[in-house]
């Protein structure tokens, strides 16, 4: 397993995603702002990573800046839930407490990631080719993986044939991150622009679809990687599973719906180099009504979960 | 008007596409292998645009590699019919008359795409905001465009406020072409990852889309560049009307349905530049349900056109 963290010595490294695949940098963070700097700028990123990566970063701070630490290092990205989670409980650790409660969300969510892999495997049938959005393997999580751990533990019970890695623009971390992750572990795959999803599924060579979640609401809307949303719409025309994977810490019972959702806008240069006017949102919202299940580490939620076609479809 | 191809004393000049918008380089084409090698490799692309340059190219055959240079040309992109049909008209003019036929299409496609202006800007309200896909504009046609010269004479009549512009991966053409040229005539646009489409629709700020076709079969069912179909689909679930601009050059009588159209599948090294497997279709297929109407020169195909949103939604 690749870890994108280490905490050592009053130091929190962060493996820059930025320059993967190309080559392995790992950025020195000595201050909350290092680390809020390397979230927003997502050297790190992926829900539960980000969250792990802001409980150390606010271990890292002076008592006296304690809670200062803690609401740049909340405002770092706004989407992810996981972010305010993580800080909020190093918050009511206390500043003497704060590294001890930061290891405690470290093994707690890479716990979580075993537990989501093993029930996320139960729903696979034989040989699935399954389509994936975005990074949600050891990079994006601190532990093996949300969808991504999924599906390799679906792999290794035979019950993968190949994945379908959408590149997942503006920044790729589809064709960067999951591509590379998927290489080391040795799993078959073919990276997709993410508008091939369409063809791909009229085709019939998609038979599962395995995301993982930035922000799951109270009613069950899932925020996640923009793109998330369409690839949700064509799984229920074509009658194709359509799995959320996601630590319980994703789940956000103080927000209704989706649309109390916050999207993130991010830089326009990153979508166009030439100069022109863009609009760069990173997260979509899906509706819970065309999401077939959601995998925590507690188990599956939705009783028709692993019993083919969506039943909403 | 923007022209892509420019005929001149035994010459095809080519505006060599792949190098916008950075720089405006011509290729000197003098044989019909440079033209289909233009045209595969996308120096000149667009389905009208390359019916035209491989007519052109043809004239430029000896009369003895008449046949085989027809044929080459007609091989140089699978998926647009526009290609064959311009081929199959030369080739029965012969090759004395090769030039003359070539002229007498390209002026025909230039009459079309003016026409399709005319007709398509008829279906538009007031101040749209339309989403399009790919680059469907002079660059794409050797005349003022399909689906971008309908939003052009709209604009003009004041019926739209904002173009989203798909970037159109894995080649850009969206925002390296379209951008380009909405720019150039001062239409307010944004880039957008192709993936974007499904939040704006769900935010409601999509009032249109239009693309154009690279193919439209004798049921209706439509081949257009990857990322079409999930477009339709995303239109149909939010009441959008979904129009198809293209000259009945695109239409195929011989082609039963979308199922029997060849998708070009293109390097993978297009897609993903790390050396990770990939594939790299370049079109999907629009079933005619999902398509509110098609404009041709014409007119418009389908008698609830311009009444609001699909009516099979």
């Amino acid at each position: 397993v690749i870890a994108p963290l280490r905490y050592e010595d009053g130091v929190l490294l962060v493996l820059d995603q930025t320059r993967l695949p190309a080559e392995e940098v790992w950025l020195r963070c000595a201050t909350p702002a290092e680390v809020a700097d390397a979230i927003a700028r997502l050297a790190v990123r992926g829900a539960p990573a980000i969250g792990v990566a802001a409980a150390y970063g606010l271990a890292l701070a002076d008592a006296a800046d304690f809670e200062a630490a803690g609401r740049l290092l909340a405002a770092a990205r706004p989407t992810a839930v996981n972010l305010r989670w993580a800080v909020n409980q190093v918050l009511a650790a206390g500043p003497d407490a704060a590294l001890e409660a930061a290891r405690g969300i470290e093994q707690r969510e890479r716990a979580a990631t075993r537990r989501i892999a093993e029930h996320g495997a139960t729903l696979f049938g034989s040989q699935e080719r399954v389509l994936t959005h975005c990074n949600t393997g050891a990079l994006a999580t601190t532990g093996s993986g949300t969808a991504l751990g999924v599906i390799e533990a679906a792999w290794r019970n035979g019950a993968v044939a190949q994945v379908w890695v959408g590149e997942t623009r503006p920044l790729n971390q589809g064709s960067r991150l999951t591509a590379w992750e998927l290489e080391r572990v040795g799993i078959p795959f073919k990276v997709v622009t993410d508008s091939s999803a369409g063809l791909l599924m009229s085709r019939a060579v998609v038979d599962r679809v395995i995301v993982g979640a930035d922000r799951i609401a109270a009613n069950g809307d899932v925020a996640n990687k923009i793109g998330t949303y369409p690839l949700a719409v064509l799984a229920h025309r074509h009658g194709i599973p359509f799995i959320v994977a996601a630590p319980t810490s994703t789940i956000d019972p103080d927000t209704p719906t989706g649309a109390d959702i916050p999207i993130e806008e991010r830089d326009p240069a990153e979508v166009t180099p030439h100069g022109h006017a863009a609009a760069n949102y990173a997260f979509d919202i899906t509706p819970a009504e065309l999401v077939t299940a959601i995998v925590t580490e507690d188990g599956v939620i939705d009783a028709n979960a692993g019993k083919g076609p969506d039943p909403l479809a």
